[in-house]
């Protein structure tokens, strides 16, 4: 437990028309501190506000920088047992050095050398993988092992065992989101250490897991003896070439004239548990944007953080009052309430898919479950 | 926007087994903090512990000190818009001095003088108002003027409009819990201003308000036009003497050997919305126990925290390793997964009800949405 | 099973514009005979009609009679095992004979002698008691005693065991209503006979049962140990008291200008489980109308079918064209989407409450967990 | 309306222990029929058994017969607004000589000629096509058109619009099934003419619906502006090839020992509605079963009745007492409560799958909806 005790001590007063602070305003206030109490009228504006203002600010990380810290780590810092996973996460500059991309949640990039493993374990924060490059990893999920490729997305559910393993010869790096500063700050979590050794059987390397090849068909669902699961997907990978076909269709549907898109140009898909129809993770909400090239997105607002990573082509992005320039592998931070829109570039050509593919993941399954969510379209 | 931007900085190290920190690693570590970047390997002892490891403390207020503390703030601060209420707010002694009675939790007194207004606001933190002594104050929820008196629980559920009136001639203190931490962490919380001036209907003082008259019979629906709330209660009073009377009624069956109890000697019903039969509020929930005399209650654990008040009696009541004698009006605090039991003492005087009644609220429907809820009852 | 064969037989052609029955269409209609076969095109008119048009037809039955006849059953009719029930059924007259009120909603008066007792029994088929007059009945759900008294609506989910016993030296009647004719149509019936004898306990008479103690406390749900149920009312007794005070303070809010009735002069609740809010039975829905003098409610007409008793009061109920009066104790259907309204009478003197009470039941949960409900509200 | 008045006749009795009918008796029950009521006590045994006994009986058609029959009423019979459908149902032959092919469901071959239309309407029942064999025809579904071809499954939520056309120089046919006798004795039933003819871009013949386009990619939700709906499958066709991989999939699972199969030998997938993982219409489950060459399934009893067609193999069918050889395109009922199992024939060489596929189709979801549902695996 941690059993610092600070000190009371009155905030930076964020409120206006304050009392005059009187030789007995002063008195109470120190009777205040000294029962570790805090009023109200001080605080009211930090903590309630207009409109959320988030303590999180906009922030970009470019992919070249993070890969190239990240191989350096490959070559010093042992993956195993202790810190289990050779994970660098984005800390938002505004957060108190704390690797938190947003206030709720974790994004990392993770490196695993040829050869190496990550070894087993399980904790009720919910996490996923993104392959923005590269391949040959593995991650076993309670025994099923899960090929991990370029554009796969590989929801992990808290509490299911995994381990990871890099069976080729090359390094390879992915992006790791996860509820970890949520749960940090509800104090739900829960951890565990798993075997020290995977199984040969789950050391090969199937093209499909046994999850996609249960629950991977789209609108079929296997009448297996044993139960679907509660919440949490039981599809362990999202394959690119589905994700990428469904994006297409969208473009092609609104090309002849029937609609199919979220606005023009813009296609997106959100990942969902096909048990249920719901977010694919219970903390977490995961989609692909594409932005065709030379389309602009309206500005949206909405309560609740996000982290986009560019997948595909580049273009610009703006977060409140910051544009930035973007390409492959950036990522970066839309704190609560702060407004987003995206421009494709026209002459990108670092686009397998002819547009500007934004991968997206935010806590607004939080804000649904609990109703707390709100959304403003338009500049307003 | 909070946009200090605190340098990013390798905290005190929290996992066991770190590599040495070679000049080389130094250099990389270097690295991570110009990138904004944090390693899993040093943070994970904090960030993903075995189980919860609250930063809050359990803590004991004495409701002396705070109605002392609270009438000398009537006398000094004038209540009205810009503050909004003249509530003093419990700050854990861990949580570096903000007013969070827990991580997720606010808890206040509310104090206010004869014949004063507090003016009428609405946010998106949901609240309620406990009396554990005391009468003559009104809140008026949406035009509805509902009355508050010993015993009474009154929910607040976000985004109404709400205002409170004292219309006798002693000043009042009550309890006020609200989910203002959750929201502050989570970035949900919206704010608006109401009229300055209630009208003269609303100062009225029925005996019952029309949300009791309409919500009030057991199991019965209206069948009004007006469809009924999607999330939150519609019932916004909660009378003493229908609480006193299903603990009552629950002990006299567990005497006539019909069970009907939590465990021996232990009461315990939950205020809950009669239009879903759910919670209360959507993240708070809130309980009221009664343990006879004598009785004691077996130690349980649960993810997430609680805050509660002696309402009736005294006794002692053991959070984690420390132990408290409680008497009227104490307030204290539970946090995550640290073990509580409650004892009656036998020769209380101070209790109308003959136990030991216990106040609770806390955050398990935050957890309960999410499925991240655990409880381990007995010792282990 | 029922084996008996019927031959196949094109109906009374139920479409316009048929094809003329040459010699070659007469003997594929002979072929589709012989191989059990029905062409759609011959039927159509019947199957899918442009609106629900009743099998059943209004029709109302006079609670004298009803009363006379079952009280001489009583003299005739030994009830025990195997007859289970002195119940007697209201039979629609154009549904065959069969004994179902509407298509899917079984009504009858049950009639026990000073001192006899029902035997306990179990089925799927959900079932209430309501009471127009008289006492001294307990039945006795899974050994819970629950008294009957006029005005008292006692639902009885499926699948509990129950018993019935008069422990007066009076006999008493009162309405029975199951979903009996739905459980047929659909074929989901179980049955299982009980202990012949109750306890001594099970004998006693308090006035009022566990289940009231533990569940009848507005808005309370008690947290014993034993887990709520999964969709049927734990509370086994919804006394007049409640219904009368909940409809009386509708009627109050309104003439205090503040809405809370259905339209102007009609009060009503529904009768809800405490622990969901939603219908106290998972087929049947059950409610409480008040009109007030010289009121008269606007024509609604619903899918589904409902029975309705006249509990207080006396006036003309209009059913489809037909316009009845009506009086204590009458019953009456009202068939699928034929529209239905009341009038109070002005000089009513048989009325406890000022007003016509009608209790209704229908059919409506099917219909919304299947999403088929559809109203109309008005003359159209 | 249905307005013949039958006569209310006391049943032949189907209870035990009757009473002696004495001339007092029997006065009492021409009093019965003369108040149009009916006593529980003579008809219990039918109306409450122990168990479901359906009034259905299990029963065979074979696919040949059926055709024929179809093919003969092609030349025979138009199609077009009145009879609207050339669809000719089965009659299970102790239902009355009603088309229900089950007390709730109705299952019938539609049959078209080269050219001819089907008109537009819509009604509240739900509704699908099944295609044993064949292909050219296009259903147009709210503008949309959705090719059909042979194993393809196309859910028709109600009171969406629909028409058929033929655009080939062949005529086709395949099965239709819906809920027309569960909304017959439920009275739901609403029905409406659409536009006498289909626009040119509706007589277009896309390889895939837009439907599919939008909602056909595995675990992926489109997020168009169009809101989802709230319960009926938004995906338009099930194609075979999808449903015939995933039944591969799981029997390739069970043979590399990882299950997945519902039993040894029997793989099986449910059709859902993408939006919420639930069944693919809110009154019809529709299921494609697998049976390896030389399995047998166990035998299994559910409450409600299903509808059986053989869509590859051939085997012997099970049901009740009664035991069928069936091959491609036969149909048959499995009343409520009967038992049923299938074995798939070693020899086969009808089937392209290399087992015994059987489609099938049931009222399950109104059973589960009202939670009426059981379920009894193995021989007792």
């Amino acid at each position: 437990m941690s059993t610092t005790r600070t000190p009371v001590r009155l905030q930076a007063v964020s409120a206006p028309d304050q009392p005059d602070v009187t030789p007995a305003l002063h008195e109470l206030y120190r009777g205040f501190e000294q029962e570790l109490l805090v009023p109200l009228w001080t605080e009211i504006g930090d903590l309630m506000p207009a409109h959320p203002r988030s303590r999180a600010v906009p922030h970009l990380w470019h992919w070249d920088s993070l890969l190239k810290l990240a191989a350096r780590a490959g070559e010093l810092v042992p993956v195993g047992r202790g810190g289990e996973r050779r994970a660098i996460a984005l800390a938002n500059p505004s957060l108190g050095g704390r690797p938190f991309a947003t206030p709720t949640l974790w994004a990392a990039i993770q490196y695993l050398m040829p050869g190496e493993d990550a070894p087993e374990h399980r904790h009720t924060q919910h996490a996923f993988r993104f392959v923005v490059e590269g391949s040959g990893v593995w991650t076993v999920v309670d025994g099923d092992p899960v090929p991990m490729n370029r554009g796969d997305f590989l929801p992990q559910a808290g509490w299911n065992w995994h381990a990871h393993h890099n069976a080729t010869t090359e390094p390879m790096a992915w992006l790791d989101g996860l509820d970890i500063p949520f749960q940090y700050v509800t104090e739900a979590q829960f951890f565990e250490y798993g075997r020290d050794e995977l199984s040969a059987a789950e050391r090969t390397t199937p093209r499909r897991s046994r999850s996609e090849r249960l629950w991977g068909h789209p609108g079929l669902r296997p009448l297996t003896a044993t139960p679907a699961p509660a919440g949490d997907s039981p599809l362990l990978a999202y394959k690119w070439e589905f994700t990428d076909a469904a994006l297409a269709d969208q473009l092609a549907l609104e090309a002849e004239g029937h609609g199919g898109t979220v606005e023009p140009g813009h296609a997106a898909v959100r990942f969902t548990n096909p048990a249920t129809g719901g977010d694919v993770l219970s903390t977490i909400r995961a989609e692909m944007h594409r932005i065709t090239r030379g389309a602009e997105t309206a500005p949206v607002r909405e309560t609740g953080s996000s982290v986009y990573q560019v997948f595909n082509g580049s273009g610009t992005v703006t977060v409140g009052d910051t544009t930035w320039s973007v390409t492959r592998g950036d990522l970066f931070v839309v704190p609560s309430w702060e407004s987003f829109s995206a421009r494709s570039e026209a002459g990108a050509t670092d686009s397998d898919s002819g547009g500007l593919d934004l991968f997206r993941f935010c806590d607004a399954p939080v804000f649904e479950a609990l109703r707390l969510n709100r959304t403003r379209r338009g500049d307003a």
